[in-house]
């Protein structure tokens, strides 16, 4: 028979993916110029020319016996080097190859992490609002996910929620800065006061408490934004990194987990990546990709549009007299509907060929998503839409 | 608390990996040239020119955000379209879109097929010689892994024993052909009697007992040796392809996995596979990679150098007096060791300079393994090594 598990998942079908389905066939109707989908969160700029350079020169130049060679399982250790080097230059943590495992971008690392530092049974803990995705992504371990309840005033962290939660179950705390949906960035008040718990309750507990950062969104913070280094806060921290967002590579899942050189079984956690990825069947990311990577580890695509179109969205949605609370980063902006069931505020929303995901997946009923990495010219005229959705709710 | 699970795995320490890195070591002594390395698996050809081609193109011509962008969870359609109709063109099954899913080359299709077909607690039969590897990859769903003891005489299927270990437990049984170690292909009536077996089986305990078959080395098949197609042979039959071993681009993770059109359930198990992927990590192989594959299904490396590898060997090993089955395809040859202990043997061999792997990590002790993916110029300079080897046993 097959797996009932997996049969079941298939009718929780995501509502992202509905809606950007609906904006397809929409586009089909009216022309997909004139549809305001702010669905899916796909960069809208192009990856760096210097990275095709990259591959296009491997490609020609490179013995192809060794650029597409079977990589370690851990990943390419001139890559890993080249990884745990840069981030030591920009984040001043002593990283070295042993704390780097390259994966297939941020679901793989994360998906390592959790195996690594749980055991089926234990509590995992996030926070609201949060990527829906977390919940396969835990559960699918045997651990449990479960989300705090947001901090709806700054979307930082609601800390009297999370320490009636952090049960001795809880092994493990899984964040997301800049977040997917808020765009919020966790400022260093928020971060010290966290890892001051972790802290306080690991040694209660008589176990360690790891911290998991998904940073897909590190490099996308706006003008006079302060964006920590979660690392720096908590030693026992595991962070996930992709390529996808900043680099326009989504495609290419490519990304790597860090283990904090000062986190406790910090190189062993990465040797076990390796034993996980037998288990799980991952097997690393395209060696292309990592070589690739490795030459390319201080650049982004030009992110400047997402800030440009955060500057109009929200000078729009606060100007209509929504609550919103300002993005700090990544391309997501969250504000609060004019409606309280944010559902049927999505689906109004259709009717001005808006595409608005309700905020109800990512834990925080009443809110809706906007995904603005679209063209600066599509957002400016979708502004007379959401005056009009506005305005009829 | 780190998962001991994984800590634990650490310890037992891969013999191939261990033999190699002896190559490697020995190598620096005394000239890796020097060395007959034996051990790894890994394509000594490269890839074509042509698919070289295909990925520059692609990386100068295509839209770098079409190129790059994500690809939906169960593969590119236009990819898995042109996969199932190189499949229907070449073995006449009636495959479609439907029936593909694309993954990070076999491993990730094998323990996407594992989760979709067999539950935790179900028990999986494969059959001795087999891959080391498919421990990890099935004990980690939570399904338990038997080999059925090796039909030593021929490499192909011991059905007395198997019909035995094939209780109502097993809901899933995995075979390799053709075969890492063995290099044998299963034959017509092999795979009839199989067939046959699961198909009465299934029957009398009312539930469907599902074929994956893990077919990498598909296109690696010596003049004369006629290699069916095994899901022509039984409808419950999802076949896991990798492009690293015939396409020399096992670093590039690509390959997919595809159901048999006649297969129960066959569109929803491959819908069931993107739910998989969310709890595993997976989402995809690179979009690049994708596209180019699809450009090139119908081309191989120039892979006549392992048959040539083959005949030397072959004629070798059996002139010495060393019971060995002739290896049909692969670029493997699994001869008896002169030995009762093949561990013994293996490390008699360094001696010689010589990396042979035991048949023990095979399922097979007393025979050994010579992986002759190298240059067929280092093989006639191995024989004398080879024979100094079995005259000091």
């Amino acid at each position: 028979m097959i797996a009932k598990h997996y049969e079941d998942m298939l009718q929780g079908k995501s509502v992202i993916r509905q809606l950007s389905e609906f904006a397809t066939a929409r586009g089909k109707e009216i022309g997909y110029e004139n549809v305001f989908d702010y669905s899916l969160g796909n960069p809208s700029v192009p990856v760096p020319q210097a990275v095709t350079d990259t591959m296009i020169r491997l490609l020609q130049e490179k013995d192809p016996m060794e650029l597409h060679g079977y990589s370690p399982s851990l990943g390419i250790p001139s890559v890993r080097e080249k990884v745990a080097a840069s981030l030591e230059k920009r984040f001043g943590l002593p990283y070295t190859a042993d704390e780097i495992f390259m994966t297939s971008a941020a679901a793989a690392a994360i998906s390592h992490a959790l195996r690594a530092v749980t055991i089926p049974g234990d509590e995992v803990l996030t926070f609201a609002p949060c990527f829906s995705e977390y919940y396969p992504y835990v559960n699918g371990t045997g651990a449990h996910l479960k989300a705090v309840p947001a901090d709806l005033a700054s979307f930082q962290i609601n800390f009297n929620a999370f320490e009636e939660m952090l049960t001795e179950k809880v092994t493990a705390v899984l964040i997301n800065t800049p977040n997917n949906p808020s765009g919020v960035v966790y400022s260093s008040a928020t971060l010290k006061t966290l890892a001051d718990i972790l802290t306080k309750k690991s040694e209660a507990f008589g176990h360690p408490i790891y911290l998991i950062s998904d940073e897909p969104y590190r490099e996308i913070v706006f003008k006079g934004v302060e964006a920590p280094f979660v690392s720096s806060f908590y030693d026992n921290t595991l962070m996930c990194y992709s390529y996808s967002k900043a680099l326009s590579f989504p495609g290419e899942r490519i990304g790597y987990l860090a283990v904090n050189p000062a986190c406790k079984d910090a190189k062993k956690i990465v040797q076990m990546c390796g034993q996980i990825s037998r288990e799980i069947g991952h097997n690393c990311p395209s060696s292309l990709m990592q070589l690739t990577i490795a030459e390319n580890l201080y650049i982004t695509s030009d992110i400047s549009v997402y800030e440009t179109n955060r500057n109009i969205l929200y000078k729009e949605l606060t100007s209509l007299g929504l609550t919103c609370t300002e993005p700090g980063g990544t391309f997501y902006i969250f504000p609060k509907a004019p409606m309280a069931d944010s559902k049927a505020f999505s689906e109004k929303a259709k009717e001005f060929d808006l595409i608005l995901v309700p905020g109800d997946g990512f834990g925080c009923p009443g809110y809706f998503r906007m995904a603005y990495c679209i063209d600066t010219e599509k957002v400016e005229r979708s502004l007379d839409a959401i005056r009009k959705l506005v305005a009829a709710c």
